[in-house]
């Protein structure tokens, strides 16, 4: 299945216990296309980055076969910058800067060629740009997934709420379903947030893993890897959902059951992200080191019990 | 496999968000005892109370085929007794009240024919008291399971690591585990604790389930069940610890594949108890009920990736 992936492409700096860098590559279409692109052949990415942006990262891209034809470059500009520093429990960070540059009056525009997708995956923006992005598109997606997080539900409630309409999958952690549930207990909020529009909710819990749901009370669990260090958790969640989607496009099958194996993958390719700073681990990984690390994962939580 | 369960059976009385308690039978042994009795079937328990406690307590225990000759009864003494209020996240609680009475010098004698058990379970102690139960058996043990808590690591750290000398399963919870070891990756915390002694460490994390390492540097990972409400916490992790020893002494294998089935019985256990205040839910559970539970627990986790 095609998949097209619409979200920020962008610069950070990072501050961790670990370490500090300069200015490097981030964003979520970042960090969701190349976890995407260890499994799906066919990804169109649009965003907006300005002319300071690297030659070589998309060169980089390109290299995983992500078409860059969406990606709006514009003369003059500056791409968004974030800076952040993380905290000694590497689960709450603060925001030093934010510069918002291109994405300020970012509009996406979908080529002709990515306008009939299979996979939708629409990284955190702004609501309604993620709003603006689907009605490009044709109706032949089989599966949109939205990622967003509580900024949006501070500032642009009944705008996220309308995107919730016309959204099968969503992913947010589990403060943000709380919030946008009202409901502390994280059943009570699925079952509130499958009654706003989605068809399944993926609750991401960090070192705590994740949690899928469907309308039918089904749910599934699955870890978080335990790592030695989370050298920089910036990117999780984008290449947690990159994995998801990209996995769920290659094998072509979005039922509840391939969704589970897609969760694993996902959270294998979260689980790279954090061991270094932005999307160094993401870049040139072996197909070897990919399934080495999901079984990873199957050994970790697989057990045999019969109670027939 | 014959199974000890030493510990406190004491009163507590707890208020919630979803209510409050009179005095209600509570302590870890009568948690352990109970949930190990659904596996368990040659169980001794050495405790002691005074002569408040209420005789038909003693016969629900009876009748659940535990045995109670190492069960003191202290006439003129009262039994031990905690108070606490959880706050509304029900992961931390304020203690009110704690009254030794018995406890405050209680000196377990186990009783000849429990002397020579295959499973040791070691609830909640002063360490040198768990040490002393320890050195009246008769060496048969194949597996000395301890549980404890951050109040001995503040007051008794001396003494907690020489029974850990003695330990083969080392059962605490997340926090617990970074104040033994000095660090925050659990992955490290449980190396160095593996260090200290115990052949085996689980890690309890309440709501986000709980690791079991060993020292081969294996580890297996249990989810929590996600659950509308947890009305009542208390005894969460003594019925826990119940499930996983009496599911072993039952199936007489305790090899790491057999202790992650355990894992997941003690887990099952551990829903169970904290769907109602004290031990109420712990009591005259069906056969079929337990068996559902852990079904729902297969259903949660299991997925089928083939790497091959």
């Amino acid at each position: 299945m095609s998949l097209l992936v619409i979200g920020t492409v962008a610069f950070d700096a990072i501050e961790t216990p670990f370490g500090k860098t300069d200015k490097i590559v981030g964003g979520a279409a970042t960090y969701i296309s190349l976890a995407a692109s260890y499994f799906a052949k066919d990804i169109n990415l649009v965003s907006v980055v300005g002319d300071d942006f690297p030659e070589a990262t998309l060169e980089t891209l390109r290299q995983h076969h992500i078409d860059l034809e969406g990606l709006q470059i514009k003369a003059g500009e500056k791409s968004f910058f974030w800076s952040g520093r993380y905290h000694n429990d590497m689960n709450t960070r603060d925001t030093l800067a934010t510069e918002l540059n291109v994405l300020a009056d970012f509009n996406p525009i979908v080529p002709e060629k990515a306008k009939s997708p299979e996979i939708v995956m629409l990284g955190n923006l702004t609501p309604s740009v993620q709003l603006g992005a689907l009605k490009q598109l044709e109706g032949t997606a089989k599966l949109v997934v939205l990622d967003t997080m509580n900024f949006w539900m501070d500032i642009a409630l009944p705008e996220l709420k309308e995107v919730l309409q016309h959204v099968d999958v969503l992913t947010i952690n589990d403060e943000e379903a709380r919030q946008l549930s009202g409901e502390y207990s994280l059943v009570k909020a699925a079952r509130a947030i499958l009654g706003m529009g989605p068809k399944y909710l993926v609750i991401k819990k960090g070192e705590h893993g994740a949690l899928l749901f469907n309308s039918n009370n089904q749910v599934f669990f699955a870890p978080a890897l335990p790592l030695e260090e989370v050298f920089d958790p910036t990117g999780a969640g984008d290449s947690f959902a990159g994995g998801f989607t990209g996995y769920l496009a290659a094998s072509g099958d979005i039922s509840f059951d391939n969704m589970k194996r897609a969760i694993i993958y996902g959270s294998a390719m979260a689980s790279f992200t954090v061991e270094k700073f932005g999307t160094e681990r993401l870049m040139g990984l072996s197909q070897e080191a990919v399934n080495a690390r999901v079984q990873e994962f199957v050994d970790l939580v697989q057990f045999d019990i019969s109670l027939s």
